[in-house]
């Protein structure tokens, strides 16, 4: 067999099932492949990252990685900024880059570029396929290497001749590596420092639970509510969760704030901030005369349990240990009422708190647009919600893709900005060839409103030119006709009403939807 | 001053005077700077790959580098792959990258990433400004770089702190390094093998001259004319020329082709082949049994010209040698009648080459469907043919940005297969801010019919999955909607006439204009 039916027929035993595809001519063979393998699905993106993105979606909903199909460096380079942020989610992503024939390489053929390079800088795991024989065990060492705990970027380069090449075998499949227990003695200091080391004597209350990754699982969540209410210690969680659930029935936990003096407020007086699954908090970027971590000065900082330790383990006999008689303190059931008159930020908010169903997956790329929206929906039905891992905009609608693809009885709602939603807006034609249960919301405030304040905060002083390049309008960016254009039924709200009438509307039917919505009563 | 501002203005001393901008917190101190130079324009993108294309196209019409304002590595990552095209362009284009204050990096924010490793893979030169009293200096260094001949791309890292610190000082103003005169000894060889060395004595019959580069200018092209006149030498371009004058008047070169069978059939029996600016030719990709280069065994290959050389000087000189009294030969005009009936990739050819004016800049992604461009526009008037060069689709409407901007006074077509125009396509809404006189034409075939020709060259077995991942049917695009939805007037075409009546319309009036050809008779 030809070493890209060994590759794709590796990855489909290994539980791969799905291959989010922008490929070109040296990924032809892979292609082709496809359709010997049925068990692989392949999903044509009309953009790499769109394909990256929603990967990271894929992965993050079911922690197995989905393959991304791409087609040498600038392919790769396409969806670089999608995989930056499934490295910061720490989501299983299997990329894939075709290459040139390895006996080609030496002529520097137009599309010739340093592959190599590029995956290194997103990826934990970069291997380079050297023979058609040994192709299939170098996709099983790249599915191992993404479900590494917590799960990872892992590229795989295949050479056009490797996956022509007629000597491929099938590698055993791998299965994932559980993540590592914590030690008791971890354990233990932790409970010290909820427990016994505040200022108060035996009380938590100068302790803060910082919660990330499978910290933000509902087990962990049940967990850390237990400890919070036995011992006065907070938890919180990370700025920009990859995913996070929540909701009525499940313990609610507030994020720590993207601004560092906000975030520096939530931590004031901490002596103990204990780290479950998520890192130390930094600021988001540098500003003069701001400081560059919100963790006051002088408080500890304890590691409870790495990223990819078992989290809610730790957070369990941590539980056990402080707190063996609480019961968790579960979010109750409430919904704002459904707005009307005016649409803001503000109601559509509203609007999506007293209409998201069950089970949603949210994606959450509204940014400045997004302020009220844990708010509105903290006491919704239970679901998850995806965010902004890594700062690269343009991970929303993409990653909408992936987890509906992952889940497909659940309704997704991605929430996005306007200026990011132009970054990968063809996730939208994707949405319609797979006709996935997708509500496209789209925040149109016609600025990058998040960089208008950024420019205040940097200091810089801002002139008509300065306004003008963060400025959306002249001319105003219609997405209803991008939707239509890309066979997604769509429409415009102006109100707060109307746009509950259309999100009721959306989630009723299956199949994509979008919403455009008019912020600051514009017609 | 800070040192943003002296960065901006040495900029713009060194004659950089547009910035494609797709900025970020990290260079809101860049963005506020543009406030107090106006010499350099700033241009909002929506993406990044508009931005570097942008800036691609501009440096090819000016032959001065515009600056690409990029956010960080994901900037530079969303920007890598129309860099890697100016790259293979040698196209002189400035990046600038905005990067974490220099004291935040240790902090592994989440954007934190490798940004000189990302750098280096498109660039010629990089440099990371360590403080801000030499980001002047750096400037200048960079601009320096960018020109350094034939061009290239030259990446300036600007930490955020060195951006707002207050010792910035501008540095002396850079004037571009000319390109070498090519050492007559070289001339010689070159003479030798036109004139003296064919098998049937002083013919040149077995020579062939390949162009590239400043090689297809119009002096250089006047001046391979002659020599071909001369000696029975035939004049070739390169496959895919950065930017190429071309006709009435000018002399007509053929292009060598992209297939490399077909390639190697248009040079079989050359003896000698003289280099002017280009390189080899290669095969664009490999594939199995077929070989990697189009030079026919046994063929001397010589440079007369590296790119960086003075090209049309070193075929002048050549001429002079070898062709003292002979003129060269014009193309004569001619245009085909405007058609009428089916519209077809052939038909629409047609009704560019009746109608493209004067001057037009012609920017070149049609892909397959540009097969009989080339002919119908041989006579048309004179007009620079861009196109592309690295093999990263998406360049072309980004591109096109950049040539109006860089040249307000003429009309710029930009001719876009559907498939590459969806990688870039937010450049339509630069176009409608600036008011760009950019013409745009979709040659909608609703697939990737370069993919579905390279799947059976590769020998691939192609099944009903392989097919539809090349398909960009289910949904249909309409690129209409698009274009109006950023602002820019639209059409559709269903025949040829329909299609030549709206590119009259589109080509008289100012401003940007689209046109979707339904090819295959669609609706």
């Amino acid at each position: 067999m030809k070493g890209a039916e060994a590759v794709v027929r590796t990855l489909a035993d290994c539980g791969v099932t799905t291959c989010f595809a922008n490929p070109g001519t040296s990924e032809m063979h892979f292609v082709a492949a496809l359709d010997t393998v049925p068990e692989l699905h392949g999903v044509l993106c009309l953009f790499e990252g769109v394909a990256t993105g929603a990967a990271d979606g894929y992965g993050r909903m079911t922690g197995r990685p989905a393959a991304a199909l791409l087609h040498l460096g600038p392919g790769l380079g396409n969806g670089l900024a999608n995989l930056h942020n499934a490295r910061r989610a720490r989501t299983p992503v299997l990329a894939i880059v075709g290459d040139h024939a390895t006996y080609h390489s030496r002529y520097d053929a137009p599309l010739e570029s340093d592959i190599d390079a590029l995956a290194r800088s997103v990826s934990g795991w970069v291997r380079r396929s050297a023979r058609s024989a040994d192709a299939g065990a170098d996709a099983a060492a790249a599915v191992a290497a993404a479900l590494t705990p917590p799960g990872q970027v892992a590229t795989l380069i295949l050479p056009a001749d490797v996956t022509w090449t007629d000597d491929g075998v099938t590698a055993a499949p791998v299965t994932a590596r559980p993540a590592a227990p914590v030690p008791a003695i971890v354990v233990e200091e932790a409970y010290g420092a909820v427990c016994g080391a505040g200022s108060t004597g035996r009380s938590g209350e100068t302790a803060v639970i910082l919660l990330g990754g499978a910290g933000l699982t509902r087990p962990a969540l049940e967990a850390a509510s237990r400890i919070a209410s036995a011992t006065g210690a907070r938890m919180m969680a990370e700025t920009f969760p990859a995913r996070m659930e929540r909701g009525a029935g499940v313990p609610s936990v507030p994020r720590l704030a993207y601004l560092v003096e906000q975030a520096a407020a939530q931590l004031a007086g901490t002596l103990h901030l204990i780290l479950a699954g998520a890192r130390a908090p930094v600021s988001f970027f540098a500003y003069p005369g701001k400081p560059s971590t919100p963790v006051p000065d002088g408080c500890q900082v304890h590691v409870l349990a790495e990223p990819g330790d078992d989290v809610p383990g730790a957070l369990t006999a941590l539980a056990d240990l402080a707190a063996p008689a609480t019961a968790p303190v579960p979010q109750q059931a409430a919904r704002p009422e459904i707005p009307d008159g005016e649409l803001t930020a503000e109601s559509a908010a509203a609007a999506i708190g007293a209409l998201l169903p069950e089970g949603a997956i949210v994606c959450d790329e509204a940014n400045t647009s997004g302020l009220w929206l844990p708010g509105a929906t903290a006491g919704a039905p239970s679901h998850d919600w995806l965010s902004l891992t890594g700062g690269a905009i343009g991970q929303g609608l993409p990653v909408a893709a992936g987890a509906a693809i992952a889940c497909p009885g659940r309704p997704v709602l991605a929430l996005e900005a306007d200026g990011s939603a132009m970054y990968t807006v063809s996730a939208l034609w994707t949405y319609a060839r797979e006709e996935l249960d997708v509500t496209t919301v789209i925040f149109s405030n016609r600025s990058y409103a998040v960089l208008s304040m950024e420019l205040e905060r940097t200091g810089a002083a801002a002139g008509p030119t300065a306004r003008s390049l963060l400025d959306l309008s002249r001319p105003d960016i219609d997405f209803t006709a991008f939707a239509t254009g890309m066979g997604v039924p769509a429409s415009r709200a102006l109100t707060a009403g109307e746009f509950a009438g259309q999100l009721q509307r959306a989630l009723a039917e299956p199949g994509p939807h979008l919403i455009e919505l008019a912020l600051g009563g514009r017609r």
